[in-house]
């Protein structure tokens, strides 16, 4: 059966072994983030009901909301048609960003730059 | 300035040159695709105000719904803290996945498999 209509969940990594993961707010369905998961990343986020990333930078990986208690409790998880992207919907504590900001996403792109702006 | 405070739109391509983009749907937040653009995909999306993506499959700058007619028209496009990734906000004409599905996350992952469900 192929990616589209099976009913196996078969994540497809990248070369770089990743795969990402878009959350959402589960109240709101605002997008707070997007973050990459190696297959590690995401059987802890599975088992914990707690959202894991791999971190490029560092090169490890995360429990977000580790340091900053800013974690996003899984509530559904969702992959598309040809299961290379994640949707998480999830429960914030506090913001996402490490700006301190709701959402990563927090600047509208406008003919005349970046304009402070709630996505 | 730096990434995150800058009011300069200096998205970060990754090195493939590509920059994820999550778009969602203006009039409910509901997450339809997340596709990726080169710089000429990006630049043509916010000139022609319809989502434009690259294809890594056929390695070509394709328009949304061009054959299908099912486009993306672009509302408002928003950056995340360290420019890698685009958030837009679009109306979309008819369903935004190939397989006809309104959203592209059109199963949930649970213990037992995929199920059918919208995100």
């Amino acid at each position: 059966m192929d990616l589209e209509t099976t009913t196996e969940f078969r994540p497809v990594f990248g070369t770089d072994g990743l795969i990402a993961a878009v959350c959402v707010d589960d109240r709101d369905s605002a997008v707070l983030m997007v973050a990459h998961m190696n297959a590690d990343a995401l059987d802890l986020t599975r088992r914990s009901g707690f959202a894991h990333f791999w971190s490029r930078s560092r090169q490890e990986i995360w429990k977000k909301g580790e340091s900053s208690g800013h974690t996003l409790r899984l509530v559904t998880m969702f992959t598309d048609c040809d299961q290379d992207c994640l949707l998480l919907r999830v429960l914030p504590a506090g913001p996402a960003c490490h700006t301190l900001a709701r959402s990563c996403f927090y600047r509208q792109v406008t003919d005349a730059g970046l304009t402070r702006a709630p996505a």
